[in-house]
């Protein structure tokens, strides 16, 4: 990969695939594990995949949608490996891997583009499997451009703002690339503007103080981990410029689909006259879910007490656990894509989808 | 105690003199521990009171005026034991017993409190620790009697919005009675109202998780607890009828100095045009104080990782961790004290303080 010299290196890999499509395998950077652990996973099972994708050590929208696809490649090439009973088996196979999480659009995206590139190979299982990688690789390249653009628009939004929030993780751990949310940031830091990130830590599963403190911390970005009711005392006191955030889906009206807690962000941004700014790629808009209203809220059982010290939460203690929120369109200062930066009328002008 | 039958017996008793002045001891419940380990420490050492203190074992306004004012019993009758040096050395003890947390007037106003009453006995001191502890007694007695009148009069303004909001905790385990915040849920829920409770879990320290869930868990009053971050969304999809919080300090302009998150709350509540209560014995409010930008915030180091799971924050990660912040009085709907239920403008006229 050629690098513009305007643009850092990716600080974390969290997915590769190694070797060509007959023979190799996607290698997972286990989320679950970070920061206390670097576990690298090799997967050759689709399965496997969709286990990752099920526990989140493969998560974020644009991620999810990269893994989706290899694991479309594992599983054709498993069904070309059992020969004739192989077609209904890689049936079911997609129809899990699209199915395994259902909040990113992203997934389900990424599995009918690699599918609907090869299927005029359908006949030939070796072909077939051929077209899914270049598909698959074609999608990855085209993630990471995203990110790269992403960066470089985000940039330009944010200059003369230095002191960012953000909240959970939309970094480069949830693409192929430098992020979404942090993107921007890599960019500004890699010309050497002198930023400070807020890092909401996200209850309950952790994502900013794991993940995002993990990354920015490998980057040299200069941050700080606070408790998301933290964010607010800090936005009355003046010290936050800007608020960035990724996506997990983002409708047809521009509602944001997001990792809970951000709806408050945003929240607190209009009270205070911030700017609250959604970075996301294009895979992550649907045009055909019109509002957040619309889209089903997975609800968790128990990650309250996974990242909580034993004893911490009483066995039994009724929990409620939404694991994303809606913040309205109407919220949003700006939305930055790799298409460039527009806000909610722009989105339905269909500037940037 | 004699108790109306319009109230119930508090859940928990938090702090508890067992036996007479002379040799009797501070029974602390250790509230680092709970809810995994139920344990009772036995104090017969004021040092070992401001440790309690310290280490927050002992936590919340009206608990820890208690419990200065116990402390500074056993202040004297150390100096009392000690004969002639005694005296420098309880004046060394009272200032680190009213100086152990700074932000809760209850503290160093109690340590005052039982201090004027015994000064007139000052040369006899088996006189003057009899008076101090005639005075930690009748204060005790005072702050009890507070929560039951705040549980009558919340009980009151809350009528017919059952579905309530608190944050951090502010219960049995923080007075000597029901609480500020919970006294009137626990006097609802005795009256056979139907009620549900969305506990903040209140990160660093977990107080919702582990407190609040532990306590309306014992008095059978129904809660989920939930991520701070959830709240918001509870809020817009209309699951939230009323905010109660307790306060750490209530300055002469109605500001609320409480713990960190409190403001969100506050904002969430503005937002969504709910009500926002605040809940604090006359013993909370500092007329002394102008406003909440005149607190310093406690900042603590080390917080965020004490309820998490090793490994989840990286060693060295930078963090910022204000134990506190502040709601403008102009976000609160109405304060309730054991004089009864105001607003801002209210207070002002000096209607409760």
């Amino acid at each position: 990969v050629t690098r513009a010299a305007d643009l850092p290196a990716p600080p974390v890999q969290a997915l590769a695939w190694r070797g060509d499509a007959a023979t190799g395998a996607l290698h997972v950077l286990d989320q679950t594990l970070l920061p206390g652990e670097e576990l690298t996973l090799v997967r050759t099972r689709a399965a496997d995949v969709v286990a990752d994708i099920k526990r989140l050590a493969i998560r974020g929208a644009p991620l999810l949608g990269v893994a989706g696809a290899y694991a479309v490649v594992l599983a054709a090439r498993e069904a070309h490996a059992a020969g004739g009973a192989g077609g209904a088996r890689m049936q079911a196979q997609v129809r899990e891997i699209a199915d395994a999480r259902p909040t990113a659009v992203n997934l389900a995206g990424a599995v009918e583009t690699v599918l609907s590139a090869a299927k005029p190979h359908a006949g030939d299982s070796a072909r077939f499997l051929a077209a899914l990688f270049a598909a698959a690789e074609a999608l990855e390249a085209r993630e990471r451009a995203a990110t790269e653009a992403i960066a470089r628009h985000g940039a330009l939004l944010l200059a003369g703002r230095t002191r960012l929030l953000t909240h959970c993780n939309a970094g480069a751990l949830v693409t192929p690339g430098l992020g979404t949310a942090l993107a921007p940031i890599y960019a500004l830091h890699h010309r050497g503007v002198a930023l400070h990130v807020w890092v909401d830590e996200t209850r309950p599963l952790l994502q900013g103080m794991r993940l995002t403190a993990y990354e920015l911390g490998k980057a040299g970005v200069p941050y700080a981990v606070v408790g998301e009711g933290a964010a607010f005392g800090l936005m009355r006191r003046g010290e936050v410029d800007a608020a960035i955030v990724g996506a997990d889906r983002i409708c047809a009206n521009g509602d944001v689909v997001n990792k809970v807690g951000t709806y408050g962000v945003a929240l607190g941004c209009r009270h205070h006259d911030i700017p609250f700014y959604v970075a996301a790629p294009r895979s992550t808009f649907d045009p055909r879910t019109a509002t957040g209203d619309d889209v089903p809220i997975e609800q968790r059982r128990g990650d309250s007490g996974v990242y909580v010290r034993p004893g911490t939460l009483a066995p039994g203690a009724p929990t409620a656990e939404p694991a994303f929120d809606v913040t309205p369109a109407a919220l949003v200062t700006a939305y930055i894509t790799e298409d460039g930066v527009c806000d909610a009328a722009g989105l339905s002008q269909g500037h940037s989808l």
